[in-house]
């Protein structure tokens, strides 16, 4: 059964990505900084085509979220690094590199229709002109039966919950303020998004929430 | 050694209080939502004068944290409930009652100079006008070897996080998403204020995360 979850890092004061995204910091300023966490697990190297890395619970998590989808769902921006203009180098082949990490077909949504981008490695860049219970419904059907991981940004997780697609929500919170940027969760309709706390290892790295979404 | 310490709830969207706060709902609509998960502890029905409840590791928590302060710093609003005119009931007494549940010196930030207020029970309201570190330095002398408890509200927090006074933050997320209202952290320097996470135990209520302050 194809389940739709999120897992994504935000900073103690709720901010997904820094101020300022650029090419060189498509998280924006300090932003690169909520994912420090993950930088040294070899769950993580592995899936980046590094070798080595750091075993233990925070590890055991990363290689389970990345077992556990067969598909990826995310916006224009974080399939482009945040770039403007459509007709930039990274805007053709994304921000990713010629072998992207996320191994699986990942569906791109965005106002500009064109073909479908294969990478080497597994990964697939198709792109969905008419909205996210599209992307949503694509990305379920080419997932098999394994997850939909919707990968971000903030405005795409935020239209997945308020559309009340999400099955669980993980949240790693990392031990840093960032002041400003992109606030992970805003606008949702709490009324509509019902959560279950489900108990996670504790990390002196970072602290990991997760909660089933009540229907 | 006094240390200065935050003890407080957010919505998992980051939000210590609701939209539209008001004498019936001071913490704004949907605020109360934040704090159901300590309303049926024995540990706070205990300090509001109620028999009963539940233990657990939520309730030794709580219990740990009411034991550990030995004065209480406070927003005025927080001490009236939000009222508006300072010449209101509440405004005159608070909001908190004749017997209040802190039963040690409570030291409110205001504009308006005032005379100590006591109540029953070992609470007395002491009003400080000359600003966020003259309050913190009256309550650490009050304190004696206990620690300082900064209650709130989201602006008193952000400003003793922003003048590094904080040795230890514990913020409860409530499984909740409030969508809109005050947020717990805004404009917090977070070049200034690094966090180091402990470990905590896990609930199934509600999420407990706790920080010690790198000076």
């Amino acid at each position: 059964m194809t389940r739709i979850t999120l897992d994504i890092t935000m900073s103690l004061d709720g901010f997904a990505a820094g101020p300022e995204p650029s090419m060189e910091e498509p998280l924006g300023k300090r932003g690169e900084e909520l994912h420090e966490w993950v930088f040294g697990l070899a769950a993580w190297r592995s899936a980046h085509g590094m070798e080595g890395g750091e075993s233990g619970p925070d590890a055991d998590l990363v290689a389970e979220h990345i077992a556990s989808y067969g598909a990826v769902v995310m916006g224009r921006r974080m399939f482009s690094g945040g770039a403007g203009p459509w007709d930039t180098d990274t805007n053709a082949r994304g921000w990713w590199g010629d072998d992207p990490p996320f191994h699986v077909p990942v569906f791109v949504l965005t106002n500009h229709q064109r073909e479908s981008l294969e990478m080497q490695g597994g990964t697939t860049f198709h792109f969905v002109t008419d909205g996210i219970e599209a992307a949503l419904d694509r990305a379920a059907e080419a997932a098999g039966d394994r997850d939909v991981h919707v990968a971000g940004g903030a405005d795409v997780v935020q239209q997945a919950l308020n559309a009340g697609r999400f099955d669980e929500l993980t949240v790693h919170v990392a031990p840093i303020f960032l002041g400003s940027g992109t606030r992970l969760f805003d606008g949702i309709d709490g009324r509509r998004v019902k959560l279950e706390p489900v108990p996670m290892p504790a990390s002196a790295a970072v602290t990991h929430l997760r909660y089933r979404v009540v229907r």
